[in-house]
């Protein structure tokens, strides 16, 4: 048992779907989040840089006393997770695994798409994770840049929206795919659009319900549950590197609640 | 005369229109190009990490011995070009005055509308720019976030990209402008697709145009232009902050043409 926060860190507002899961999940626990908004996009930068940056904001949650540590950013669980994991003193969980495990769980076709940033389908993490699991699965993976400035602009149930999502999805489900990973974790908001294209037969995998599962599995299976006598609501705290102001108005639509402490920091 | 470079500056690989258009203009003359990569984009930073940004930027041109600087980034013009000019030993030109100058120009109606990210938008320069030369213009001005996404993603003759600009667009068209400032370095790939979109009876004001028309008149007037004896495809020289592989890729389309010299450096 433990009154620790949980740290979540992510490149920028994405994480947030990651920590709104925790919270459900887990409404006794206190989240630390980290959001390097000062440097995001993580997707089109060079794994050096982005092991780099991930590192600084390993520090910082390790600074500030968490019991754990979400990745909550599919581009840094695909560059450089086992690094972290080897250099951190409390559990280090990506959003990679947990994904790959649902998808695997879910397909009967034997066949699934997987989209996300330019640099997380072409590092090809989740078919390595996937295969892992099951060598027999085929992947079709896309890269889809444009979802998430869809989704930071509100887009999400726009013509142009739809239309952008049947351009890149619909080559997918031609090709027989059951299950789709939304490898990205600003796509959770998109999911019912998504979901209104491509139709009921194929299966929407959401990588941050999956991940909040994992993180409590992990609290459970270490003892280190929180015992729920605090007042959770006040104990969120929200470090960004810019911005601040951004972060709060596109975060409230995120986590579908209020964003009260929020600092700017510097990494 | 002189045969040194001209600096131009840009977050990513927007400015690379203003190079193009400097090229066409003046082919015999250099270019030291510096995108700042890593960090792209500034739009949604604040003014005083774009500010810090920005002078590190300068400081790497001017230590390359460049005759002139091109701020060529809508976002940073339109932050701290004042102050950038008064820490430099050469002229430094904005994307603004030059846009604001051929927009008072090109309208009748003195209804103009302006375009850019959500931080140039923000900042009122263009309207400060075109008040001070007319102060009977009304400006109507509109962030357009998507725009630069579809660009890098090539989608210039899309469906969706004809519907994302309608929806930004065809408000201002109703309210009667009869000129746009295309006020991002990224737009005039999408000039056609807007010109499409709005008809005929709307004027685009293409800064990156306008500016290298500037660059020209202040060389010249300074005596500062070279006289073309140098073989000036080989003297273009890029430098990129991160990921010179995906910069040449974009860059070439944005040029239309090969780029040679690309190097990976730290600000």
């Amino acid at each position: 048992m433990s009154s620790k926060p949980i740290g979540v860190f992510d490149s920028g507002v994405g994480g947030l779907t990651v920590s709104k899961e925790i919270m459900e999940l887990l409404p006794h626990e206190a989240i630390v989040y980290l959001g390097d908004t000062a440097r995001v996009p993580y997707g089109s930068k060079s794994p050096e840089t982005i092991t780099r940056y991930a590192f600084e904001g390993l520090k910082f949650l390790l600074s500030m006393n968490v019991k754990l540590v979400v990745i909550a950013c599919n581009t840094v669980s695909a560059t450089c997770l086992k690094e972290l994991q080897n250099n951190s003193n409390v559990p280090v969980i990506g959003v990679i695994e947990p994904g790959a495990r649902a998808a695997v769980r879910t397909t009967t076709s034997k066949k699934v798409g997987v989209i996300g940033t330019e640099r997380t389908v072409k590092s090809k993490v989740y078919e390595s994770a996937i295969k892992e699991i099951d060598s027999e699965i085929m992947i079709l993976s896309k890269a889809c840049p444009l979802f998430v400035p869809l989704i930071e602009e509100g887009w999400l149930d726009k013509e142009a929206t739809y239309l952008t999502i049947a351009e890149y999805l619909m080559p997918l489900k031609k090709e027989g795919i059951d299950t789709l990973v939304l490898g990205c974790t600003h796509y959770p908001l998109l999911k019912p659009s998504i979901a209104r294209v491509l139709g009921e037969e194929i299966k929407l995998v959401d990588c941050a319900k999956e991940t909040a599962r994992i993180v409590r599995e992990t609290l459970e299976s270490m003892g280190l549950l929180n015992q729920g006598d605090l007042p959770y609501e006040e104990k969120h705290k929200y470090y960004v590197t810019d911005n601040p102001e951004k972060f709060k108005e596109i975060g409230e639509r995120f986590l579908n609640k209020k964003i009260e402490h929020i600092e700017k920091v510097r990494l």
